[in-house]
């Protein structure tokens, strides 16, 4: 019988941009050799990373951010209900060990379908679904405090970019391109937006206005909104994915540049505001690689349905909706006055108004008139 | 009461891609000035469109593209039935006359937006819901024989363009840009890409290789697959939005380029595909503006799955799958051993099988054996 280790603490790393793909490489061999020198002794082999669930997600009121706490899961080897668990995570430790090797990258499907293989000698699969090795992949993100962007795993890419900014993709033939210069089309956002690969050469705006829906994005483009009112724009199309939500984060840590969102006035719009801003419970851990936390919120709010006349345009507010509303309003970051009223108004009157309906005004209203009059007035929600 | 207008007929009109915003917008004013016409000689205003719906659509074997028939509608507005909808049908063309007329484009979305308001000295709302003027604007395309993109209207964006392919923006300062030198994350299809805007300055390919997912394009970039192997890259990011299909038509007629279609082995992937080459019921009035007639396909096919030794990395089909087999088995444009053949594994073995799970293999795999072979053997479904 195996001794049990004595008792562990898992290694804290700094989460920081200076990690390289060889300190994160590191990292990995590090678990690996600890697995190794207990099976040498003889002893149990150890797994530890950090709890996740909402019991150890803690909204950091100094930083603005969303985090995880301090609690911890160990996962040994020779316990029945962990060994398979324990499989997968060296199946895709040393996997992402051999993807930094050798630059490679790959999306969580292809892991996935790269690891799936029938255990020799049994009919045992190593993972049955997508679901077990991502679940995998988040545990080994939280043991070696980074985010699989930089284990080189990525999910799908989403969103656009347009604007003067200078990106030199440094893994493609050092191309260097200025995003305002690609047709009214504009830059499709990869899912992977890493320092290390993508650097921002130059870029010449006064703030980064951060867009939901596609459709408004073409709009604001036609109405050149980005030369007349030297910013960025970037269109998220929904909730925004990583590689989008990275670029944001580095817009605004790298270049100190204001984070501005607009989204339709409903609670999933205003959550995809506070995801980009505070983080998202889910990727608490991770909120220093991908939070914007002096993000400001310039509409839709409910409130302008009356100020611009919109009563005509709204939309009813689905159950869900409402539902969604009550459960943020309980969220300590959104223990704030002006968005307790917006959530309460929603909650009561069951309307939403979507961005688009600006176009009732006229097609060009929100670009010479809604936007930069409510910027100008820094007329914000926090 | 006003007289009953004589039985008339629908001027047809080519449907070709000489039409200039100019002489659109002329046919446009056509319908206006027929029923101004038709009121001053104390007529019934009539309009009339192409009859849509299953029952007028037809597989064009010659063409190899699915058809609109000769049936036609013909709406009047003294009929109380039709009065609603010929307000809405007048409005979306004087709105579109406008576009034309002022160089403006706009969303579906912000057209229904911009339309919508109580008419004077009633409760009535001239649109209710986008799905009122979506049909009118369906319509008006089928009245004047166009696609909506020729009436300055689009739907949302999707897809992605990589490769040797130089495009002009003639409405954006003239931009100029190689798609194969903006990185990785390569050009963001507009919603709208036609000839008058965007034009196609050069292109050195031997074929274009449109991909279903974002994630395998991102794949098949990494692997410099398109310099390798003298390809454009466009990924649909699942069923091809009208922009992305325009421009694959486009690379297809304008510059005779084989369209070879890389989807998931599933009827869903199949049924991008047909979409791709023969068009789409929903728009079968359009397929000259959309399909690509001479498309081939290379994959996935559930062959492949005893060929490459994919046996543990299948999925298994869904209900919706099967039935949507089953319809696909009946439509006269799978009417060929090859893809009977398919349909019918599909519906026997209940298994799909997803262009990631080439992953098995390798990462590389895809990109160094399975499509150059394939293509070089030319070993493609028709």
């Amino acid at each position: 019988m195996p001794k049990k280790a004595k008792e562990r603490k898992r290694k804290k790393h700094d989460t920081n941009e200076k990690e390289t793909p060889k300190s994160i490489a590191k990292r990995l061999k590090g678990i690996a050799d600890s697995v190794v020198a207990d099976i040498k002794k003889s002893r149990d082999p150890e797994f530890i990373t950090q709890q996740r669930g909402r019991s150890n997600v803690q909204f950091n009121e100094k930083k603005g951010i969303l985090q995880l706490g301090e609690k911890e899961t160990t996962r040994t080897f020779l316990n029945v209900g962990h060994a398979r668990k324990f499989m997968q995570t060296m199946l895709v430790n040393a996997k992402t060990y051999e993807y930094l090797k050798h630059n490679k990258t790959a999306s969580i499907r292809e892991i996935y379908y790269e690891l799936k293989h029938t255990v020799p000698n049994s009919k045992e699969n190593t993972f049955e679904a997508q679901e077990e090795s991502n679940s995998v992949i988040v545990d080994l993100e939280h043991s070696v405090d980074t985010i699989r962007e930089k284990l080189n795993l990525h999910a799908n890419p989403k969103g656009t970019l347009y604007g003067d900014i200078t990106l030199r993709d440094k893994m493609h033939h050092n191309d260097r391109f200025n995003c305002s210069k690609l047709g009214r089309g504009g830059w499709s956002i990869m899912s992977r937006i890493e320092p290390e690969e993508i650097e921002i050469v130059s870029c010449n705006a006064k703030y980064v206005l951060v867009i939901e829906t596609e459709a408004m994005y073409e709009r604001l483009v036609e109405e050149q909104f980005a030369k007349k009112n030297k910013c960025i724009l970037i269109s998220t199309g929904g909730q925004a994915a990583r590689g989008t939500r990275r670029l944001i984060h580095r817009l605004h840590t790298e270049r100190k540049l204001p984070t501005i969102v607009f989204t339709d006035g409903d609670p999933f719009g205003w959550y995809i505001y506070s995801v980009i801003k505070q983080g998202s419970m889910a990727l608490a851990a991770h909120s220093d690689f991908l939070a914007c936390p002096d993000a400001t919120y310039v509409g839709m709010t409910l409130d302008d349905i009356e100020t611009y006349g919109l009563q005509t345009v709204t939309e009813k507010m689905k159950e869900g909706d409402i539902k969604r509303a009550k459960e943020m309003l309980a969220y300590p970051w959104f223990q704030n006055k002006p968005w307790q009223n917006q959530l309460k108004k929603a909650i009561r009157e069951k309307v939403r108004i979507e961005q688009q309906a600006l176009a009732n005004k006229s097609l060009e209203f929100v670009a010479t008139e809604y936007l930069p009059q409510k910027i100008k007035k820094k007329d914000f929600l926090p």
